[in-house]
């Protein structure tokens, strides 16, 4: 579902076209600083968790190490499904005495686990170069806030120097303790973006960080460089908002509110669901780890309350049988705040 | 998918006709004793789990608890999927004072779990009275084994007093201690069918159950009698066979095996697992809760082995996307035994 409103098609532009430069990237598996951990502990067992779009790669790393660390070692494949640092396969992680969690950055500091960003190799000045005709010149306004997500990271400092030499002041910060990185965003997470800027650029892909990185911050002017498809396009939250409103709307008329607490270890926000129930004799409380239509459509309910991952709310949303809202948007819902105090739903802090 | 050979549907005979007896059933959910808990352990928080076909009911019987029980106990349902008593929400377990499962019967002793088995209010002597026409009768052969599920188990007795006053010498057994029931048995456990007798009645619903019973017997004749569906049939395993011989066969080319290590509690067999990865270099250990079709897509294997639930592989087994196969289907695919040793996938004893 497009939630931007899309630009013509420029040339270049690599989008839909099944060229997306994802097939340049090389990763960087850190084998050696896992080899190190499994000598380290005297480790027999070794986890491996990859995001969902890395795990076709998961065999080949377990052979790359059965080979560096021979037969004595069991390799186990996390197959449960993840999206991010907070979603992390705790149950995998208690039972080996190494759990490597590949392609985010930590969301908190942990000997427990080895994460392994997998940067990608993606040059990102081209693409940089051309959104210096979307951004406002530095002649009109020389501050600029810059960010980024974890697998462009170790780009960061090459993305400043380029903007610094075409005249930007660039304005960065670390954001608060979810964040690793200087200049890092998240999905759930735009801290790092609170900078005294009237314009921001983004460079990464997908859709959902920029998308919420404008709501969180809609006073500025928000230029997404996508270095993978190619292309640059303006952050647009329009259509975005008709969709939330839509399902704020229908959610108007409920009687039965299920509120999800979602029980992934970087997920889980209890007060907010404590004070939903609290102030509602016709919520329930719901617990579960992935929220997905086929879990929800076995309950009786005209509508859900989403206190975990933000994405599912927004992105899966029109998805579920029933309107699907934020904590915030619910609010609004029930009357409790105004239509037009609609905003996106972030995470702040550590789990 | 129909795994019995249909036979053509009789007068009375409520399949897809949605008519079945269910809408008869009122299940008593046995709050007092959940209440008596609550006060014995000055419970704040009560979990409630529920098996698919019962969610629904869920905040109907939280309200009837919120009632009993008072604002200053949070109750609290669990969303994780649920088709048996192997099934717990370890989380929500862990999580509150008193944990409630409902609509099975306890696989393991425990005192932090209560089973509220939900027995069915359904009339079990007509369909039984109906089965006297399939069964072989008592003149030629006395000797039958009667075995049910939890949800009929309250008519036990009833029906072994029915059989017996037409003559029959009714053997029943325990089983073995995954069964909590005389005469009970699971879609992964029939040890209370090894009676000596060359035919057995399974009285129940369903169509798991009575073909894992018939493969795990196959000398014996196996009637079922479905009292929600009004139906009496016989266990037919020809079409089942056909289904998992495609399987195996579709598998033997197979290079990288995916091998499945469920992570519930219930469903683990770990010494399978690493019997399987010991032989194979080509096998890789997944690990996962719930194993579905959409989990495994992402994973490059030709093959998956489950060791986790058999009626996932069984029954969902065409949904996905490579050959799914239990580990006996696994030997004879790699050609450590022969085709014809193809049986049922069972479990026993407790995890």
């Amino acid at each position: 579902m497009s939630q931007e409103t899309e630009p013509e098609y420029s040339e270049g532009d690599l989008r839909n076209t099944g060229m997306a430069l994802k097939h340049d990237r090389e990763w960087d598996y850190e084998l050696e600083r896992i080899v190190d951990a499994v000598a380290d502990r005297n480790a027999t067992k070794v986890g491996l968790q990859f995001p969902e779009g890395l795990k076709r790669r998961g065999p080949k790393v377990a052979d790359d190490l059965r080979e560096l660390l021979g037969d004595e070692v069991t390799i186990m494949l996390s197959g449960q499904p993840c999206y991010g640092a907070c979603d992390l396969d705790t149950y995998l992680m208690k039972r080996t005495d190494v759990f490597v969690h590949f392609g985010h950055s930590p969301m908190k500091n942990t000997d427990k686990v080895i994460y392994v960003p997998l940067f990608s190799n993606v040059e990102v000045t081209p693409i940089i170069e051309e959104s210096l005709q979307t951004l406002e010149p530095p002649e009109e306004h020389p501050e600029i806030g810059l960010v980024t997500t974890a697998q462009h990271m170790n780009r960061f400092e090459e993305m400043r120097a380029f903007l610094e030499d075409r005249g930007y002041e660039v304005r960065t910060r670390r954001g608060d303790e979810r964040l690793t990185h200087e200049g890092q965003v998240l999905g759930c997470n735009y801290a790092s973006a609170d900078v005294p800027a009237p314009q921001v650029l983004y460079v990464g892909g997908g859709k959902f960080h920029p998308l919420g990185l404008a709501m969180e911050h809609p006073d500025k002017h928000v230029v997404i460089a996508d270095p993978v498809n190619n292309v640059v396009t303006v952050a647009d939250t329009e259509k975005f908002m008709k969709q939330r409103y839509g399902a704020v709307h229908r959610a108007m008329d409920a009687t039965k509110w299920g509120v999800i607490f979602c029980t992934k270890i970087g997920q889980g926000r209890w007060e907010k669901a404590q004070e939903i129930l609290d102030g509602n004799d016709d919520a329930y409380l719901i617990t579960m780890d992935e929220v997905t239509p086929d879990r929800l459509r076995n309950f009786d309910m005209d509508a859900f309350v989403n206190t975990g991952c933000p994405r599912i709310t927004t992105d899966d949303g029109p998805r579920f049988h029933k309107p699907m809202l934020t904590p915030g948007e619910y609010e609004i819902a029930i009357g409790e705040k105004p239509l037009d105090s609609l905003e996106f739903d972030t995470f702040h802090g550590t789990w």
